[in-house]
């Protein structure tokens, strides 16, 4: 029985360091350093290569090295496989505050201002007056969101794949229902999980049913982005800006034309950064119970796939 | 009887509409165009010179355009002239949101972030980690942002000429305890009245027992700042970077240091515009009640001059 790390393009020295402190004992090796691949039991994965799973006779769970698990080949992976993932109080903050404070600097023009600034430019103009949000995707993180918004004077919609309900936000659900979910925002924020339904959603489509005034965010992944329909849209108002977090490729290509768009903001997927320390806390928990034949934290529903 | 409008370097068409709006009937001039000056007893100033006062033998209010009243020539009135300001609840909620906004751009990095985009720079970084955030001046403005920073997690503290107390945030006063109030914050915002015990607080001593890691947001009057001490103080990390909104002249001189500072973020005095709306309604309240011998709103205590 042991632990396998097999977490990409990531200095992993520190996670292995802190997981070994947790789990005392325990034998933990790191892809693709790992004497006998029929021990492993349990995985902790980041854009793990697809041919791992084949060689895991005995794999029983699956743990993604972050809130999503998007990055892990879930039809390869036998049925009784659990796939759980982190779900950190801080990430949830994290991003409620990356999201507030965007919406923020857009709404009070920083990037504006900034850019006037680089060229001695004094020009004062009111704020951006709309304060409607629409956030799609009602999970954790959504909900998150949407209760900082709401503290600070924002009205908040949102849009789920099947139908939710919450205090001081209207929901939507479906696809009925997108057309009147984005009819009226000021920010568009997609924090859904990535879905085969979910791919490409924020397509040409979907930018023409906004308001040409209206920002989007997306904290999600790179996928949901049509890229070059998001590039038509900003330039053709339909839409007035857009902040990226999460690209397709990271780090993004050097010659992709995001970077120097003057209407979209680029960040470097900074928006919750997984915290090591809690991360491997849970990461142990869950070892243990495994162990223990007790119920793991933070398991996916394998039918939805989220 | 007539009310004067006196609000210099500014387009004041639309301004006089509303105030005529308000009041119909009553004789409003813009100085210079102003027949018989011994017939004013109110004017709403802005930046009024000081040889106007003299000329007005039966001046009784003087409404400043603006939550402010340094640019009045106090020791030129008699001591009969009351003072009024625009107390105005968008502008205390547009400031408390500037300065949220400010701080949470600092702590996640926005301008590190949008000048490594205009390098096609890829450099995820945790954001900065303190919280701490101390207030100079807990009027109007300086408690509504204190309110706004505590309901975003920040931890608070205030500092005030004479004692003051409030929930949820320590409060200091005076000289002697300044020190023990600058000493472990991460942000100091200055919210102070111009008086001539605080011209020049925000210096070179001043900075010295901030930690080095502080930011300062100055959104009271550039003539708090000791300009050539705030950029030592940047220069020789006593200070980690200053958000400005006022400055000593305005515009800002073309030539001025802080234009180009990396450390320094200069916006163009928009923290809080006053509303013409908001403001006619409440100067025609306070001309009426001057009128009818009632008490006016928002008059300042002229011994202190605020």
């Amino acid at each position: 029985m042991s632990l396998l790390v097999c977490v990409s393009r990531r200095d992993n020295t520190k996670l292995l360091e802190e997981l070994r402190a947790q789990l005392p004992g325990v034998d933990i090796f790191e892809w693709p350093h790992c004497p006998d691949l029929t021990q492993v039991e349990f995985v902790l994965a980041w854009n793990a290569p697809d041919e791992l799973w084949a060689q895991l006779p005995n794999l029983q769970v699956v743990q993604s090295f972050g809130a999503g698990v998007d990055g892990i080949a879930q039809h390869l992976l036998p049925e009784h496989v659990q796939i759980t993932r982190i779900v950190d109080e801080h990430l949830t903050n994290d991003m409620a505050e990356y999201v507030l404070t965007h919406i923020l600097a857009y709404k009070l023009r920083l990037k504006q201002y900034f850019l006037q600034q680089q060229q001695g430019i004094w020009k004062p103009k009111r704020a951006h007056a709309g304060s409607h949000v629409g956030i799609m995707g009602l999970g954790e993180l959504g909900r998150a969101v949407a209760g900082r918004l709401t503290d600070n004077n924002f009205t908040v919609s949102g849009w789920s794949a099947s139908p939710k309900s919450f205090a001081e936000i209207d929901t939507y659900f479906g696809k009925e229902q997108l057309a009147s979910f984005l009819g009226n925002l000021d920010y568009l924020v997609c924090l859904l999980p990535l879905t085969p339904s979910t791919k490409g959603i924020l397509n040409k489509s979907l930018f023409s049913q906004l308001p040409s005034h209206c920002v989007l965010i997306n904290v999600a992944r790179g996928q949901h982005v049509i890229a070059s329909d998001l590039i038509w849209a900003l330039d053709n108002n339909e839409l007035a800006a857009a902040c990226l977090d999460v690209f397709t490729n990271e780090p993004l290509d050097d010659e992709h034309p995001f970077w120097l768009h003057p209407n979209i903001t680029v960040t470097p997927h900074c928006a919750a950064l997984t915290s090591v320390a809690t991360a491997c806390e849970q990461i142990a928990h869950n070892y243990l119970s495994l162990m223990n034949n007790q119920s793991l934290a933070n398991t996916i529903d394998r039918a939805k796939g989220y």
